[in-house]
């Protein structure tokens, strides 16, 4: 696959140390025409899952070739590898720590190779700083037309986190909220199909915790302000939201909240 | 007018989510040229009017026929339509709630179109999302030379939101604070020209509350550290600041306080 | 030294004023292709020692010939000067008011300008956003090669504020913290030579306040979870860090904590 000139950034480096710009640097310093495209640097510290999740939800909108650079790394200098993956349609590149466990669930993994070709690393790597010294600068001789297996050693070892998964019993489905986004929606890992394939047109109730839910909506002013309301979000899986309100507020909950729908 | 390929962002979507990177990958999907210029996400949820005074204070700095995409949609997926206005020097595209009033009240309207060409969005359209689904799509698409006419249908019964007044009575001119920025300053809408229409070169006091200030600094280090100063910000707008301080602390006010200029 | 078309942007100006997007507009106003890379936007207001230490960060992985705007300016509309420094490898613009410190200490200052020549700036200058009206203009014509000195006249009494400073004295080194990251490593001005040109081999102890560590780690996961760690951070100076937590919080202290090297 052709590599574009886009390269995403996803750190956890927040937005006033350093470590944005060094990386922007290192990026810049191998190839000055890469278009850098800022997703998120407030990734919550050290918080491989929330990434992993935030990656699953924008690098599809992105075009084919496209690199998406990834460094939330609380393992740098230790053990784990740094890794570029290679799908249909994508390149990913950060540390072998389950980042791109939600990437390579949903996706045809065409390669993933060990990054160890120090000729495209910085001059000198730091123990502490990967994304200036290795991630930056790999990703953007990659973005120059080097070969991904120019790049190191092809691997199939590489790290998957554990996702949670839909459970079907009977009439029943039930998930769990995988993510709280700025506007306090519970999303869920409950998926337009699999809800569909159980409630067939049947009347369902949708539970979380002690309220429920008796429809979907369709989007987030349905019903009255202050009323719970369930949905299809954005990446086409079941939110919970509050018209005009907070759903994470109005229930006091997040990450992990059980799920349940029941066809009746 | 001649379209740049400049497009800037202004959303409520955050730091943290997914969708800053849906919106920007759904532009660069479309034309891989454009040069995203990331401006604010951090409007409060939800709130128009606040997102409508920020554009009207920087829009008018980028060159002309710069594109300006402005995403702050509590009622996306409802009746609101997605509109494009197009100015004598910028194009403004968002939804049609209200969030480009400053502008329509600044500015000759030269056209405003409601989108309805869904050839140009993309090939799915969610009820939660139109940011990626529709105006980023659209916003890349005018970067492309496709001429606003074939984007949609004429409309001229776009939303104006009401915005704050100026009332002048006799020897006074009454406005009030429309913005609290990041340093705590009260930026009222009391432009110059009216100020000076009214004072001319009389005496004069300001009264924000129980405070008033009868000069005008030039700058923000005027006075002694903790004074409370009335200066025209960079909008040429009468603000109340405090040197080295926070107005909106020190007065404890922010939107909607009442600002009153008397000439005596 | 030939120019980049990059600018780097570090303001206070937060994320959700518009004063981030009036000065990115002032740039492509005068030139169209720049490439500006933010760097940060939230440096605490007024904090001019903190911008000059996040500079002193990120600015050497940049290419050669970059342009760094650094806009932290209380002083903005009162004496203090607006400049621009260029040393062997990197253009620095704003104001004179020591934001540029780290990098005078650390780099050979090939000259410095006091910009005045005003036809390079905005048709009309506030006294309150030189950001907008000077420093955005200025950079962007550099960056299309107009000359450092057309822009005004050479002076050599630029400000440099006094910074921190190593005393050694027998068998130890004693420096401070100068800067707290988002993770909270406690980042002192101890650099990797002086440490050791001191301990040569012996036996140490670091102390900070009543805490103490006796050997330096490679990585931020070394020791157990909760552990006080020294390591050389990505600057190669000397920073306290805990494994999985804060070593600010850890410590409750931050900037200006005495850090004690003793050789044994």
């Amino acid at each position: 696959m052709e590599q574009t000139h886009i390269i995403t950034l996803i750190t956890d480096f927040g937005l006033r140390d350093c470590y944005v710009g060094a990386l922007k640097g290192s990026i810049l310093s191998v190839n000055p025409n890469v278009q850098i495209i800022d997703v998120a640097h407030t990734i919550a510290k050290q918080d491989v899952l929330e990434a992993a999740y935030l990656i699953k939800g924008f690098y599809k909108a992105f075009p084919k070739g496209t690199i998406h650079l990834a460094v939330v790394d609380p393992g740098v200098g230790g053990a784990r590898r740094p890794i570029l993956a290679e799908t249909r349609n994508h390149f990913f590149i950060g540390p072998d720590n389950g980042i791109f466990s939600y990437v390579f669930e949903e996706e045809h993994v065409a390669q993933v190779v060990h990054l160890t070709a120090s000729q495209y690393f910085a001059a000198d790597i730091s123990d502490t700083f990967h994304g200036r010294d290795i991630f930056g600068p790999v990703a953007a001789q990659l973005a120059s037309d080097v070969e991904p297996r120019w790049l190191g050693k092809l691997i199939d070892d590489f790290v998957r986190l554990p996702l949670p998964q839909l459970k079907t019993a009977g009439n029943t489905l039930a998930g769990e909220v995988v993510y709280v986004d700025r506007y306090g929606n519970l999303v869920t890992n409950i998926d337009l199909a699999s809800f569909y394939a159980l409630v067939k047109g049947k009347q369902y109730t949708i539970a979380a915790g002690p309220d429920t839910v008796a429809s979907i909506s369709r989007n987030y002013i349905d019903g009255q302000p202050g009323q719970l309301l369930a949905l299809f979000g954005c990446q086409q899986t079941l939110e919970l939201a509050v018209n005009q309100g907070s759903a994470a507020n109005k229930l006091g909950q997040g990450r992990g909240l059980k799920v349940v729908v029941q066809a009746v």
